[in-house]
C-alpha cells in the first residue's frame, strides 16, 4: 500500500519528510518513482495522469493538491473514485490575508495614494466608515465564509451569495439564481470565490457588472475562467466598474501584451492569494486517510454531480 | 454656558448639527463667532488660542479634536484646566484598517507585485505563514491595543511595548526602558503608535533601528517627530531596515524635494491613517461633558505630568 505525490518535486520532498513523521506506516513516493502501480492506494496530484484508472487499478482516493479540482478532467476519472479538494488552514489563512488587503486597499484609496506619491502630491481624501462599504462574496464555501468572518470584524456591511441557502452570523445571505440581482444591487466591493464549474464559467461578465451599483469594484480570487476579460475592460472604461484586483487569469501567466498589465484600474497579482502550505496540507491529507480507513466521510470530498 | 469649536469650519458645521441633536441645551458656536467669552465653558480645538486663559476666564474643559495633544503647548495652558484627548470609535477603526493594510502589504509583498505589474513580470514569491511574522507595537494605548487585537486574528505573532506594564490576551507585553531591547530583537514589523512627548521624540533613530533584526520594516502612524529622518534613510540604504510605511512626517506636507517621495523602500501617505469622524467624535464629547457635569472622570483625560 503506497501514497504517490505528483506535483512540484521540490515541494514533494518537503511533503515526504512531513509524511514520514505523521504516517510512517504508509510508504510515500514522488512521481515518476511510483514503485509497483498495483500498490498505489492514494494519489495527490495537480494533474493526474490521463490513464489514471488503467495505471492504478487499486487506487482508493484522488487528492487535489489545490483548493479546487477544476484542473481535473472529472469525466476521465472513474465515477466511483472519491476525489478530494484541499481544505487546509494554510490555504484559508492566505486567502483571508489577501482578500482583506485587497478590500482595505480599495476602501482606503491605497492605489490613489501610491500614484500621488509618485507625483509628489500631498492630498488627503475623505475616509468613509467601514459600515458604509457593502462587501459581497460570491461563493460561501470554507474560503468565502472565512473571508466574511474577518471582514465583518472590520465593521464592513457583509453579504454572501451561494447556490444553496446558508446562514452566517452577521452576514446577509442570498441564495440561488433569483437572489443574485438583489445581492449585486447592494454590493460595492464584489469578491469572487466560486468554484469553477460549467455554470459559473464566465459569470463575471457584462450582465453581472450591469447589476452592480455604478463604480463598484471587483476582486477575482476564484479562477481566471470566471471572468470575461473583454467585458471587464469595457465596464472599466465605461466607469460602470471602478477598479479590479485580479489574482487569477486565463491563461496564466497572462501574455506580455495583455491590456490588464498596464490598465490604470487593474491591479494584477500572479495567482498568489493563497497557496497550499506543506505542513497543514499533509496534516489534512493524513487526517482524511485516517477518516477514509475508518469509513468516515472525508473533508473536501467532491460531489461529482455539482463538480465541486 | 456655551461650547466653542475651533478647527476646520466645514467640519464644524457638521458638528453643529450633531450637537444640536445630542445636546440641544448647550449652545454650540464656531470660532471666531464665540459670543460672550465669559460664557464659554467648553472648547474643542486643534490649535487653542494663545491667550486661552485670559480670553476664556470660565473655561472648564479643553478638548483636542485629534487623538493626540502634542500640537497643544501644554505649558501655556493653565495647569488646573482639564485637557482631554479624542478617544472615539472612528479614529480607532480607521487606525485598525490602515495598520492592517500596511502590515498585510509588507507580509504579502504587495509593493513587489505592484512593481512586477509595471514591468509586465509574472513571478510568484513564497508565502510565509502569519505565525512566522513577529509584529511589535510601540505604545499600548487605545489605538495600540485595538491594532494588536485585529492583527492577532490574522495569526501574526504579536507583542507590544509600553512605558508601564500592561496585559493583553495573546500578546507578549514588554514594559519600560529595560524591556525595549528584547522587544525590538524579536520584532520583524515595528509599528509606532506612541504619543509624542519629550521622552519619545526621535525614538525611531539609529540606536533603535540597530536593535531590530536585519531587514525589519517600520510603520510610523504616531507622529512625524518620532522619526529621525536621516537615520531612517541611512538604515534603509544599509539594508538594516527593509522598508518603511510612513503616514506622518515633520513637517506636513513633506517638502517637494524630500527624498522620501521617491525612495523605492518608502511608502508615504498624507496623514490619513485615521481621522476623527464627526458622528462618533460628537458622541464622545457629549458623553464626556455629561461625565464632567456629573463629577465623573472623562475618557482621554491627559495626565499633565506624563504629557498624554
Amino acid at each position: 500500500m503506497t501514497f504517490v505525490y505528483k506535483s512540484d518535486p521540490v515541494r514533494g520532498a518537503v511533503w515526504a519528510e512531513l509524511f514520514a513523521r505523521r504516517m510512517p506506516e504508509l510508504p510515500f513516493r514522488i512521481w515518476p518513482d511510483i514503485g509497483d502501480p498495483r500498490d498505489v492506494r492514494y494519489l495527490a496530484a495537480w494533474q493526474p495522469p490521463d490513464d489514471l484508472a488503467d495505471r492504478f487499478p487499486n487506487l482508493e482516493v484522488l487528492f487535489s493538491t489545490g483548493a479546487g479540482t477544476d484542473h481535473f478532467d472529472l469525466a476521465a476519472i472513474p465515477p466511483s473514485l472519491p476525489v478530494v479538494r484541499m481544505v487546509e488552514s494554510g490555504i484559508i489563512g492566505g486567502m483571508v490575508e489577501y482578500v482583506s488587503m485587497a478590500v482595505l486597499s480599495l476602501h482606503r484609496d491605497w492605489q490613489t495614494y501610491r500614484n500621488q506619491q509618485r507625483e509628489g502630491h500631498w492630498q488627503t481624501h475623505r475616509v468613509y466608515p467601514a459600515s458604509s462599504r457593502r462587501i459581497g462574496v460570491l461563493g460561501l464555501g470554507v474560503l468565502g465564509r472565512a473571508v466574511l468572518e474577518q471582514l465583518s470584524r472590520f465593521g464592513f456591511s457583509c453579504a454572501g451569495w451561494s447556490r444553496s441557502p446558508q446562514q452566517i452570523d452577521g452576514v446577509e445571505c442570498y441564495a440561488g439564481a433569483d437572489d443574485l440581482r438583489p445581492f449585486l444591487a447592494r454590493t460595492d466591493i464584489l469578491i469572487c470565490l466560486l468554484p469553477l464549474t460549467d455554470s459559473t464559467r464566465g459569470i463575471l461578465s457584462t450582465p453581472l457588472f450591469d447589476q452592480l451599483p455604478r463604480g463598484a469594484t471587483v476582486i477575482n480570487v476564484g479562477r481566471g475562467g470566471h471572468l470575461v476579460q473583454q467585458d471587464l475592460l469595457q465596464a472599466l472604461d465605461a466607469g460602470q466598474i471602478g477598479g479590479a484586483i485580479l489574482d487569477v487569469c486565463e491563461p496564466e501567466p497572462l501574455p506580455p501584451d495583455h491590456p490588464f498589465w498596464s490598465h490604470p484600474k487593474v491591479v494584477l497579482t500572479p495567482h498568489i492569494a493563497s497557496m497550499t502550505q506543506p505542513e497543514t496540507a499533509v496534516e489534512a491529507i493524513v487526517d482524511n486517510i485516517r477518516r477514509h480507513q475508518a469509513g468516515l466521510s472525508m473533508n473536501g470530498l467532491v460531489d461529482r454531480t455539482r463538480g465541486y
